[in-house]
């Protein structure tokens, strides 16, 4: 297929489709649309950003026919390549779906295209007085259409779940052309399978999704956030498993290691915790005023209990944004030593997590790796970022047998390899590690099912 | 293959698995394991009781292999005939596998055999400061089992999400005998397809549960019971539709009309509300005291507003449970008046509520039916049973078209035929109201993907 010729007979098809403004085949797009956060992958033949579902379906009819790859790309901020080809063919890019359709204050919901960003989502709904809990680190630039393909957590997830909690009904386009819906705007339906949740986290390789209706909650009416710095992250993990044994159930439960603090702090010069400190938690409780106040006491006597050194309460909205905004930054933070950053967000059953730092640690010392870690320790899911030299070989290596022991331990620990990045490319190799062979047979089916020529993402999730 | 000889070649087939104690083909059995509370169906030729996962596989497997139907039944509650043979072949009740096998306190979770009963779960992990919120009125007969292949709701679903919230893994025998586990024991997981979700509410036609891992969450400390009397139907509404503008989450709104409240009362001797009532709303909110207490003042506010004419909290937990135990005795108070009780638990948005409800006055009056209509009026989602004469043919056929009508007019409120029970065999010729002729053959070839043979519970969800 790749030769010049039939991708000529492929570009007039579709420029048939969305016009020539709305294709791209010069070299620094192909380029762009290439890469995704993970910084890694292959470009496509061409680009093309179709402006309606029809125009979707047109696509999706040349590519099945012509079993060409076709790879739906949000905004490219994924960490497993879920959006960028591994052997060419069409990347579509929804970025010219970008509408909220609906935000409907009765009913509790949210009607939106693809390409929302989900911060704008976020503060559009907030305006009217609801919430749209989920707010993975890259919410000012990540899409709502890419957070239901690899269903994005974020801290909230630990009290409010991930995107999936929120899905109510798609619009999909099949990879066969058809445009079906899926789900309904009310809150329970059990009308035939599932494949509404199916779809979320399916990375782009079922369908694509052109409309996605989401159900809201009310806003909680106050909240309070809480900094404890603490002198070793066994005393912070002992904070966490003090919070959840009383019962409270903070919105966030935020871990972050020595090695990440001393990296924010260096990048962005803020001063979240002194250097020295071992490991610091945000906890942030949520609801009506008079539980929050009462949820605060028993977070900051936890923390306390455990061993923190400073426990702080952030004073007003702006003490509160600086302190998140540190933690949006700590991946910017981790790249900007300058250091390769391999990042796993590995997930444990949440008592697990006291045996997954211990696991951290004994890597970092039989590999000899800097690993810095943080994450959402309230759901056990713990970004774990092997820090490796680029130039060094033998590091790499390292690493990589560092990463196989990594994802062999967390399963015995009863967890998972991946918490909200997905497989993508990146982890299509170890998938073997989590599921067996019948698993992994019957996922096959249920693609096939859906994409009889497997146009839709080759390469991701499974290994080719 | 519906001859004695095959029939009795099959027998021997199970009884060689599972020990002739656990097979029963007597005429008694058939009949009792032909029915469930829908109480239509058809006598399978014989009833097998697995003891183990391996035993289950190896059924799976001869059925397979000889092309037999195979029904899985769980305490055969449910309304939609979910559990019964449509043609004979076998039923497997999962009534031996009935164990709590764990419950984690620290991750806040609970391993279950299928057939463990919903009411004595919670129980159990109440007993330990945790909480099951799924609680169909059926709750102490009804099994986790069932309620995972139905995607079983109640009053507890506004707030706290039906079964498919909690279900984070599953332990599943294929069709063809494989034994698969999905899911994991972290509250996240994004590795692969979301079959744990795919199994939830698919009735027994994908595969079957043979363990259960669910997500518990901390009891609520406290919480606080609403009665509120409205003189009609339409204020009772408006009772629901303030409560939802003010942004308070109940854990329930549960709203009874007039016809229900009549039923209880006649059969029960209860004396919830006086005669002349014209609908009730039963709200509870749960949470930190202080909350409670915060919300049970907006609460009653909302209903006096709204023009209740007696609004009572309950004062202590014994007053509670007369009340839930008034609400859970209106499918059998309605049964009790000998009319044939014809029960759809349609949904709509929220905000349609007062839509549905003159929806269901309109049938009413057109098709000259008795109408009781009551259920979880936050979730939209409302039970509407229509009261047929059995012996007189001409109200069951004007109720045949009342009921086609209600569905296609809920579909019209972008709302959804069932939000809690299920399709069955009893809603099978309706899902095409609902769903296109591409989403179902979808579902179709996502069947085949399971079950090659179509063995798995056939004339379920789609019509035959």
């Amino acid at each position: 297929m790749n030769t010049s010729v039939a991708v000529e007979g492929l570009v007039l098809a579709i420029v048939g489709v969305v016009g020539s403004e709305h294709v791209r085949s010069d070299p620094a797009s192909l380029d762009a649309y290439g890469q995704d956060a993970l910084r890694q992958g292959h470009a496509p033949w061409l680009v093309v950003l179709p402006g309606s579902t029809r125009e979707v379906a047109a696509i999706a009819r040349v590519c099945h026919e012509s079993r060409v790859p076709l790879v739906v790309r949000g905004a490219g901020t994924g960490y497993t390549g879920g959006a960028v080809p591994t052997h060419g063919g069409v990347v579509m890019s929804m970025e010219r779906l970008n509408r909220i359709l609906e935000i409907d204050e009765v009913n509790l919901l949210a009607v939106v295209q693809p390409h929302v960003i989900t911060g704008d989502l976020q503060r559009a709904v907030e305006a009217v007085g609801l919430f749209y809990p989920p707010d993975p680190a890259s919410l000012d630039r990540c899409s709502i259409g890419g957070n239901v393909a690899e269903c994005a957590g974020g801290p909230r997830a630990f009290k409010y779940g991930t995107t999936k909690r929120y899905v109510l009904a798609l619009e999909l386009v099949l990879p066969t052309g058809e445009i079906i819906r899926t789900g309904s705007k009310a809150v329970k339906n059990v009308v035939g399978y599932d494949l509404t949740q199916l779809m979320v986290g399916s990375e782009g390789t079922l369908a694509i999704v052109t409309e996605i209706t989401l159900r809201l909650v009310p806003r909680p009416p106050a909240r309070a956030t809480v900094l404890a710095l603490f002198p070793s992250i066994r005393a912070a993990v002992e904070g966490v498993t003090a919070l959840i044994q009383r019962r409270v159930t903070p919105a966030t439960l935020e871990l972050v290691d020595a090695d990440s603090l001393d990296a924010v702090r260096t990048h962005t010069g803020g001063e979240v915790a002194p250097a020295g400190t071992g490991a610091a938690l945000i906890v942030e409780v949520d609801g009506m005023q008079a539980a929050v106040e009462e949820e605060a006491v028993i977070v900051i006597a936890a923390c306390q209990g455990a061993g923190a050194t400073v426990v702080s309460r952030a004073v007003d909205d702006q003490d509160r944004e600086r302190l998140w905004q540190s933690r949006r930054m700590l991946s910017e933070s981790l790249r900007a030593t300058g250091l390769l950053k391999i990042n796993h967000d590995v997930v444990v059953p949440r008592g697990r997590v006291p045996e997954l730092f211990d696991l951290i640690q004994e890597l970092k010392e039989r590999y000899r790796l800097r690993i810095a870690a943080f994450g959402h320790a309230g759901d056990g899911n713990i970004h774990v970022n092997l820090m490796v030299n680029r130039t060094d070989e033998a590091e790499r290596e390292r690493a990589r047998q560092a990463e196989r022991v990594l994802f062999e331990r967390v399963v015995e620990l009863e967890g998972s390899i991946s918490g909200e990045h997905g497989i993508g490319f990146a982890k299509a190799r170890y998938i073997d590690i989590e599921l067996s062979a019948d698993t992994i047979a019957l996922m096959k089916r249920v693609k096939h099912a859906f994409d009889p020529h497997g146009i839709l993402n080759p390469g991701k999730v499974f290994p080719d």
